[in-house]
């Protein structure tokens, strides 16, 4: 045995102490669960429409885009969909990318770099506090949703270019970012701020144009947004929407978009069906919001600024009993415990979710309210 | 305008001056060219197996994974995969990612952190050069294949845990890392050989099973193996193989595996179908290679360990005229320029491509012959 396999042995063993030990589990296609877990917000990704979509982008396309989206991996199918999804969000233009981890490497890395700073909220997600890394730009992490401490960064910037970052949903707590004055703050400085919409796309904003289109925010000039198609829009990639030279920009720096094969056909079209999808359904938006209220008042928890529910829970343990009561009763839900929660408090994640049925959905909020109820109060 | 656009035209201006500006150029559906430029080498993309494999996969799971691979995003196609994946290329396990840049990002992060030492060749991809810098790791960029300059940066790694990074066959130049002495350095070092097979697997070894199965290496107690989907199995994403414990150790620590989204259904079963083509037809790999030797012989230019035929040129000048003249005769090849030549010399990269017919083929390599050998003569 090599130090090397003795070493993963060891932090095995370590995480098993620790309870921490997590290995995957594949579900067969006929699973017949309510996942309340993942983030398809509007079952999209199972839309007849979407399915089809994405089916016969893989007919006419074939499987991938076969090179790097710089070379020959551009196909119209991603011209298409960052046509319009520039336009449902309100900016000039959009760059597609793999993932929305990509988007936020890109993004971030292309905009700064050791001569700039970045201003970073406490709670953002993991691809951003990469891509901070990344750009090797000094990075201020301050406090969650703190205007105040963000201002006193940024007047520490001097002369450096400077980037916020901030989601416009958290994904784990899922509150919203005091946008407007974050925005206010940055054009005050001539910083730039970032604003992942992963969990704001399809949820929030009229008919689900994200808070900044909400805020009037959208397109500005000192805005930049990036997103995903892997949630709201249940299938896979990312995007980055902002100015013409911005995405340009993005176009001939951006290392994780120059280097890495273009999203392929099969998600790149059930995006954009989705996408139409919801213009076409606007009111599926407000009914993940309808469905989360009803959900958080029944579980006695704030209310979500979105579709993520987070319900604190008394330990890990009956974190971790709840999410396996549940789910013998036919509902998946997520289950975050230290280290991977902002604030040390283990809980249940509950994403609201549209385009399922009634009956379902009022089933999934009793086995909650029942479960949940009982194994707060035996900790 | 805010500062921040007229930093991004400042740039484009100077891009533009340089000759170095990009656009996307996205393509038709029906466009008729022989495409000598991507990564699809055995053109198991548009193979008609492999786009019903996609199709029904998207149709069947829907068109997104919904949620991490951790949460629930995880199907039974991945582990099909992940398991014929690992048998192929004869290794004990594989975990597969969203792209081949998330593979590397996660391999390097999860094996070395600030306490470790990363000696890297000074040619690897963009994604390496990433994620060495992402881990925090020390890094040491040695000479391009100098294994004498690795055991010395080895020799000083003291008590920390070292991994080498490189490819099999490296992207651009197409030459071949010489993984035996690499592998002997490592073992005796203690070291882990991290071998990017992206442009290895499909092309090297019995039937394509990659240069380190070639080399009696695969799954070997020094030897990390990481692949992409997205070239010869024609769809996109990544993997990464190696043993048991190497496995469950990056789905436990690897973050751009644990917070990004699962590879959607359809490219994950177009890969499992491109292999199982790859499989039943394992004169495909030497095809490549025959159609390579081929062309570099007609250009009079080194054969490529692999697909990847790297050929000089005079001038960016006539690299890139060149590239619109074979263009215009209906061939696409790619073409490379400083700053993105590791050695400063401007080339066209051409890939060599099993899975077109024979007089396609033929007549793509007459109009590189006689064009390049004209751009090549008038500098
Ligand atoms: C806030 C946020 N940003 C980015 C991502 C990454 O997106 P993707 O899964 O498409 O890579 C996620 C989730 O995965 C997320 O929650
Ligand atoms: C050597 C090498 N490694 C990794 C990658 C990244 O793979 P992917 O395009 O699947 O992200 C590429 C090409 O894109 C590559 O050439």
């Amino acid at each position: 045995m090599s130090s090397w396999e003795r070493w993963f042995a060891e932090q095995r063993r370590a995480r098993e102490a620790a309870g921490l030990q997590r290995v995957l589990h594949p579900k067969p296609v006929d699973e017949d669960v309510v996942d309340l877990a993942g983030n398809d917000y509007l079952s999209l990704s199972g839309h007849p429409e979407v399915r089809q979509a994405a089916a016969e982008a893989a007919l006419r396309w074939g499987a991938g885009a076969g090179a790097s989206r710089l070379v020959s991996g551009t196909t119209a199918l991603h011209a298409e969909l960052e046509g319009e999804l520039a336009a449902f969000t309100g900016n000039q233009a959009a760059l597609v990318f793999s993932t929305g981890y990509h988007a936020n490497l890109s993004a971030v890395t292309a905009l700064a770099d050791r001569d700039a700073l970045i201003v970073s909220d406490a709670h953002v997600h993991a691809s951003l506090i990469d891509a901070a890394r990344l750009s090797r730009a000094e990075v201020a992490v301050v406090g969650h949703n703190d205007v105040d401490a963000v201002r006193g960064a940024l007047a520490g910037s001097g002369a450096r270019r400077a980037i916020v970052l901030t989601e416009s949903v958290f994904s784990v707590l899922g509150d919203a970012a005091p946008l407007d004055e974050l925005a206010a703050a940055c054009a005050e400085h001539d910083a730039l701020l970032l604003v992942d919409e992963a969990h704001g796309i399809g949820v929030l904003g009229d008919g689900g144009r994200g808070l900044l289109h909400a805020r009037g925010l959208a397109g500005g000039p000192h805005v930049v947004c990036t997103a995903t198609l892997s949630k709201s829009l249940g299938a896979m990639g990312g995007a980055v929407l902002g100015s013409t030279g911005l995405i340009d920009h993005l176009v001939n720096r951006a290392r994780p978009f120059i280097f890495d094969t273009g999203l392929a056909p099969a998600p790149t079209a059930g995006a954009l069906a989705a996408l139409r999808r919801l213009r076409a359904e606007p009111e599926l938006a407000a009914h993940v919001h309808r469905r989360g209220a009803e959900l958080a008042d029944r579980l006695g928890v704030l209310r979500s600024a979105g579709a993520v529910l987070s319900v604190p829970m008394p330990s890990p343990r009956t974190a971790l009993g709840a999410r396996e009561a549940v789910r013998e009763a036919g509902v998946r839900v997520g289950c975050f415990r230290p280290p991977s929660v902002p604030d040390g408090v283990s809980r249940l994640r509950i994403t609201s979710r549209a385009g399922i049925d009634e009956q379902r959905w009022s089933r999934a909020v009793d086995v909650l309210a029942d479960v949940i109820d009982e194994h707060r109060r035996t900790p």
